[in-house]
């Protein structure tokens, strides 16, 4: 048999059949989100990727065992709800898992995007045949995912492994995109690096940086970041190992919470940052964390990238319906 | 059948027979730890323990189906073996597991003393009927017990629920009793509230406070800055009320990682600040925490006191062997 995965994102969402084993069959389907229609295009499109998904593996739908459908946004995810997208705001309460339920008369799993893409890598990429894992997703935001028990923990109100939002400095904390202060986001997201960027920028002191001069042809993004400190910049090289730091606290507050297997991090930051910057986060885990976890946790980077959300989702699925 | 707690402590062993509901049958038994004496001593003191449990519950030990033993300490878990309970020198490598079992032929589990309190009002406390509770339990530390999914997070290394030690306060943290800095137990234990009373009583401003004044007769504790804050001592208020941001610092992370459906608190200190504690620590949730968890999630004072851990222990033995 066969899953479906479908992973929701602002601009497009990108479904895929997968097979029990997790891979690819024929190609990714990638269609507009177009959220701005509301509710009921947005579910049309959606059903639209399903149909064309089955379509592009020539397989037929009595193939299907079940559908597993991520997103991002506040939801309800034991009632399959979308209830407030902040990225997508024509959408509210969106009934996505009955709604695809009922026209493919298949089993339907709703999942959160970060969710999911923890449970890809725990299916089939970097976390394979462990029981537990952590994935922190970095990009525009930090996104994260627990897998648990090979359980998602998704949390009784729908807010588990919301860790981009623990809180890092309670006092004096920087002030995360979410509108609190000292999340952890504030200090390790691309958005959060490219603020503080900014704000180094406007020293008089960093005028002459190889940052600086970066900056101004491509922009401020992570990749300047790290192209900046893997040419020496001593601002750069700054930036870069405060955000490992912050992201060896989320990290070893994982250690001391959920102790996990595996502690991954993926994303577009990550893949900029490559194993370089891994190995700065491990060092500061090596100082934050207690030696047992510290020395006995495995951290590596994800290994799926953005196929991590789809696979999840039909992964998802099959815990659930398979 | 009945199931044997046991609840180690630095001081003495609190052992007890409980019903199938969790309730105690006759006297709690208590017999000193001696852990001093090495670990063969401490052996016999806590088969001793078990033994005069059953005696003092006055039945058959073949009415007993499985043994329930919680320390504290580096432990490993799965392996049943305390391994460096640091307030306990002289103990190392203790399998206490295959001791236990071996002695009284009976199946035996093995757990941190945190993790089966938290078990415990899980079972028959304050979290009864519940899926999911965390509870922080403050003392000398701040113990932490997680249970999800009806089962307790012990971590894939015996670390789980150690969330005294999450970094609230990466840069410029107070230094915690482990030696590492920044972690919750430095800004809420009672430990961390005597040092930071201590510090402010030194200042000359503070010489006239109530908090001085009640310090100098009764000594510095929890219960005296209750005391003072209760009688609107400035500083008093100030220490509760940071000490109230920490801990509702620490419960928002949880509800941004767990999301469990109700959050404890108990022990000493939490006896001592009572419900108007609570509602401050419920205050600065509200401020903290996403507005979904914050408005849904129970947050409450632990109902078993000390009852919690043997009780507990004895309620992880039937989760495991009942």
């Amino acid at each position: 048999m066969h899953y479906v995965g479908a992973d929701v994102g602002g601009q497009t969402i990108k479904t895929g059949v997968v097979t029990e084993a997790g891979q690819l069959v024929g190609e990714l389907t990638i269609v507009p989100t177009e959220s701005e229609k509301g509710n009921d295009h947005f579910l049309n499109q959606l059903c639209q990727s399903i149909r064309l998904a089955v379509k592009a593996a020539s397989i037929d739908f009595n193939q299907i065992k079940a559908i597993g459908v991520a997103t991002p946004g506040l939801m309800d995810i034991p009632g399959g709800v979308l209830t407030y997208p902040v990225n997508m705001p024509a959408l509210r309460n969106v009934p996505v898992r009955d709604h695809v339920q009922s026209v493919f008369q298949k089993p339907t799993a709703f999942q959160n995007d970060a969710n999911a893409a923890a449970y890809g890598e725990f299916w089939i990429g970097a976390g394979r045949g462990t029981k537990s894992l952590v994935l922190f997703t970095l990009g525009t935001g930090i996104g994260c995912g627990i897998v648990w028990d090979r359980k998602i923990i998704e949390g009784e109100h729908s807010h588990g492994a919301e860790v981009g939002h623990i809180i890092v400095q309670a006092w004096n904390g920087r002030m995360c995109g979410c509108g609190k202060p000292g999340h952890l986001e504030a200090y390790a997201s691309e958005t959060a690096l490219r603020k503080i960027m900014a704000e180094k920028l406007d020293e008089p002191k960093h005028q002459a940086s190889i940052l600086k001069q970066l900056a101004q042809t491509d922009g401020l993004s992570a990749r300047t970041l790290f192209a900046a400190a893997g040419q020496a910049d001593p601002l750069a090289v700054e930036i870069v190992q405060e955000a490992a730091f912050a992201l060896a606290v989320g990290a070893a507050c994982m250690m001391h919470t959920i102790d996990p297997e595996i502690i991954l991090f993926g994303g577009g930051m990550s893949v900029a940052g490559g194993l370089h910057f891994l190995s700065q986060i491990r060092h500061h885990i090596n100082q934050l964390a207690f030696e047992i976890p510290a020395q006995n946790t495995r951290v590596e980077l994800a290994e799926m990238g953005e196929k991590a959300g789809y696979i999840g989702a039909a992964g998802w699925a099959k815990h659930l319906h398979g």
